[in-house]
């Protein structure tokens, strides 16, 4: 059996939130082997666009990545809460890296194609550098992913944080046994988001079908799960959706969102 | 003999010269063997500070870290500056990664003593991490390094670019013959600053004192000189100021200013 290695998307107000983020980091920092920390960039970038005045186009909910936005990107997401994260975990004892796409080549990716909608500089991601990241977990180094990719020309590119979760998880299911973790706000998976008792603990394909037929799963909830579901068809052994702060409680399967292939 | 490992420190100007920084990038991609490189923050920080309407203070000539410098100094430097060198370095085939201190533990500081004067969120460096950043130079990774280090409780620190380089030259000069390179605007060090022929081709610490003395050197070159000769007196084997965009010629000895210790 391989090893098993936890890849955890942390994302949504954890980010903006500095106790809560503490948390999290001492319940990562007590995880067993192997870890891969993602995170993404919360509301840190939108602020810092406001107070410099860089306005944000949104096109079908999405914001655009103009050359102003892309900076505050790599500013707030490579540098800020990348090192503030990294510098978190060195001083739990967790010998980290924080990196982006472009460092060690780990992440490439293409500008996504302008047409029919041009979002920008946001990449779609071709290539995880397997041969750099396996042995930075072999010689017991967590990366700590920002969500930027690049595009091997210069360019670094804006690129969801789910997204990078997805495809290092999958980039490393042929080598370990990966549990992918996609941590928010939300205790997991809800059929009324005001409820927590409402919790899905286990979902499959046709379930999660029924469930958006039904109107019960909607807006941001349906990309985040259809990143989870490929990872599990992609090899990765175990997904879980929860909260951040709960990380031991998830893992025990005691509380959170399980996803499972149909069987 | 030892390998020869070129730890290159660009500052100043270059870093706000897009045009300027490809040159220098493509010169550094084509050195032989391994290869640092340290970069400034130029005037990004201080621009970005401007904009967000954060006063810098100075005290005698010296800017003052308070909290959200600090946080500028880390989106700028950490984020913005650093992933963008290392975006080009890829796209020149040279494997790099860029870091911080904190990240790989790799420079560890204290926060300088508020006593005389209080400059804030300040490192003075305690230990560069050799067992962690000599492995990136046998596996021919370039490391590319943020002024930042961090006290290893979870604060990044800011920390002067010249003084990074002069710790990583000094921390390899047991394990390499290592060249470090100050590049900065001028030539080298200049008797008349207006004048490139007033380059002064050699310098010793005699010499360097006389010139001192006689008031020709003066400012800001005071501390990158103290920190040069320092280098040499560390065991660096060789240690040459000059102009970035001339990097092979000052390799070669063609210009520049090359400093030696006292036989």
């Amino acid at each position: 059996m391989s090893q098993t290695v936890n890849v955890v998307k942390i994302g949504g107000n954890i980010i903006n939130d500095s106790r809560a983020l503490e948390t999290v980091l001492d319940h990562f920092s007590k995880l067993d082997g192997p870890q891969v920390l993602i995170h993404g960039g919360g509301k840190l970038a939108t602020e810092l666009a406001s107070r410099l005045g860089v306005s944000q186009t949104m096109v079908q909910g999405r914001r655009v990545t103009d050359e102003e936005t892309l900076r505050i990107a790599i500013m707030v997401y490579g540098g800020w809460i990348n090192k503030s994260i990294v510098a978190g975990l060195q001083a739990r004892g967790i010998p980290s890296i924080g990196v982006s796409g472009a460092d060690l080549d780990l992440i490439r990716a293409v500008k996504r194609n302008p047409v029919p909608i041009d979002y920008g500089y946001v990449g779609d991601v071709t290539e995880v550098n397997r041969a750099a990241l396996i042995p930075l977990l072999q010689t017991g180094t967590t990366p700590v992913f920002a969500p930027l990719s690049h595009d091997g020309k210069g360019t670094l590119l804006n690129t969801n944080a789910d997204t990078i979760a997805y495809e290092v998880a999958k980039a490393l299911a042929d080598s370990f046994q990966v549990r992918l973790l996609f941590t928010f706000e939300k205790e997991g998976v809800l059929l009324d988001v005001s409820d927590n008792g409402s919790l899905v603990k286990e979902l499959n394909p046709v379930r999660y079908a029924e469930l958006r037929e039904q109107g019960k799963i909607t807006d941001g909830m349906i990309p985040k799960l259809d990143n989870a579901f490929r990872a599990i068809e992609a090899g990765v052994s175990e997904v879980i959706l929860g909260k951040a702060e709960v990380l031991p409680r998830l893992i025990e399967r005691s509380t959170g969102t399980r996803l499972y292939r149909d069987v």
